[in-house]
């Protein structure tokens, strides 16, 4: 197994109703390799600036995450965002973004990232997860984010780079928006036309469906009762997903892992909002993890029995 | 086993972008009533004008729906409702609202009536809702529905009907706007506490959330690729549900079995909204009902192998 993620590393600012943080690590291939890496190692390829130092390294290498590729460009400094939460933390606003180093992104990849059997393609423009997926010939299993920028501007680049990819990982409504079909079921059908085999809708509070040639599967989100921080939310849950199709690189891709793969992508999920940034990805164990799986399990199952219907 | 639920029968004019229909049997009991006919025997309550002739009367006694308690107002006109949808069906405008005899309606209570054991108060007035549940004093299981103009209007008698029932089952939006709490599992745990014991927390196209307290319970909607008309899918949802606990009527109430209501409930409003108004409804068989319980089930279903994680 080896996953590699190709994406944003960045300092957060985020402000919400009761509390507010200046400098959290984040960015998708940050959340996303934190996740992931419960499951399998991982590897992260992004720019960072002077402003990244030892204390954000170690984040990611005491979880085991290979830092080898993440690029330091001399001079500059590392992508910064800046968020508000509502007090219905569905609600936030963009304050301030600052792409810095992310700007002029070309990601370079080693012999050992090229070698890699899974690999994610986080929210970056299309052409640049084109790239990345060529070069990466020996994956066996991709997948790709992507947001309603490049659905707007780079259209015909991201259905191309779609086309290359045997998975797609978006909020329902960029499935809706790519398609220009509001129905959510006929919306995913049309992008595993494209040629993905895979279409996983996040929908947020409500959870996330998956859509395969077999059939569709449906998994509430974990009923967290607090939120903290919303941030990485989504990349979390694609690292728990990804991370568990890595775990199993080599088998059979059925229907049945890629359920449980969407499982531990929601338990994941779920953790990461508990705390701000990656503070609770940082002090979660793998039996938090395996747990909250179970009671996924738990809160989704139901066995209808025998009954004479009144026709 | 006996059902019976008070609330609006109506005719309703429906515009959605392929099609217009200008009088089409609806309203929330007749929702209701005729998703719950094939779990449990339903009583109707409530008002008609000179316009609900015998071919209404007939949709309901087709499904076995006993239609005594109907209130004939002479010289009134039926409840009506015209509304537009737009293509993305999960927005709909209200164009039209006449009252009519649903103004002045206070329902009146038939002996068979107030010795059901299983009673549904669709969304009226708080205190109409109570004065009903006052009288039905034989009801194992009542349950209720409302809407933001009561929740904003009479909240103060909204809350002590709350206190009357067993169960709520408010869209999540309405949930959150009771409690004025944003966080579903939290709101839904005030309400448990304003007295019912199940809260069903109705969120459209992404499903279903049930909160006892014994725990939480999700179920995605059926994957519905073609919806022509949504106009009483909540309603006929509440009918699924409450026809499947009155059909267990003297049982114990288990989550379990509250578990497989709510699967119920939401197989009968996806087929609900395959049609214009009450028509899937009339065509529709106990096979076909059964088949799609079970095909929640297989949608829902997943079983997580052990897996030892990286901790």
């Amino acid at each position: 197994m080896s996953l590699t993620v190709v994406g944003s590393i960045a300092f957060d600012a985020v402000e919400t109703q009761t509390a507010k943080r200046d400098r959290l690590l984040g960015g998708a291939a940050v959340h996303f390799a934190l996740a992931s890496s419960f499951l399998a190692e991982t590897r992260v390829i992004g720019p960072v600036g002077d402003d990244f130092g030892e204390a954000e390294y170690a984040v990611l290498r005491e979880r085991g995450v290979i830092t080898d590729d993440i690029e330091h460009v001399p001079g500059g400094k590392t992508f910064f965002w800046a968020g508000r939460y509502e007090r219905d933390v569905n609600v936030r606003h963009t304050l301030q973004t600052d792409l810095n180093v992310f700007e002029h992104f070309r990601p370079k990849l080693s012999e050992a990232a090229m070698a890699s059997d899974t690999l994610f393609l986080a929210n970056i423009q299309p052409e640049l997860q084109r790239a990345v997926r060529e070069q990466c010939e020996a994956s066996h299993f991709s997948a790709l984010d992507s947001m309603n920028l490049w659905i707007d501007i780079a259209h015909e680049a991201l259905l191309r780079t779609i086309s290359m990819v045997d998975c797609v990982i978006l909020n329902d409504g960029e499935v809706r928006q790519l398609t220009d079909e509001p129905n959510l079921v006929r919306a995913a059908r049309k992008v595993l036309a494209m040629g993905p085999r895979v279409v996983v809708a996040k929908q947020g509070e409500y959870g996330a469906a998956m859509f395969t040639q077999d059939g569709v599967f449906g998994l509430p989100a974990y009923p967290t009762e607090v939120v903290v921080d919303p941030t990485g939310a989504g990349d979390t849950f694609a690292g728990g997903f990804m991370g568990y199709v890595a775990a199993h690189a080599g088998e059979e891709l059925t229907d049945e892992l890629l359920r449980t793969a969407m499982a531990y992508g929601t338990a994941l999920a779920s953790f990461n909002v508990e705390a701000f940034g990656t503070e609770r990805m940082q002090t979660l164990t793998g039996e938090e993890i395996t747990a909250r799986v179970n009671e996924l399990q738990r809160i989704s199952a139901f066995a209808p029995a025998p009954l004479e219907l009144r026709a």
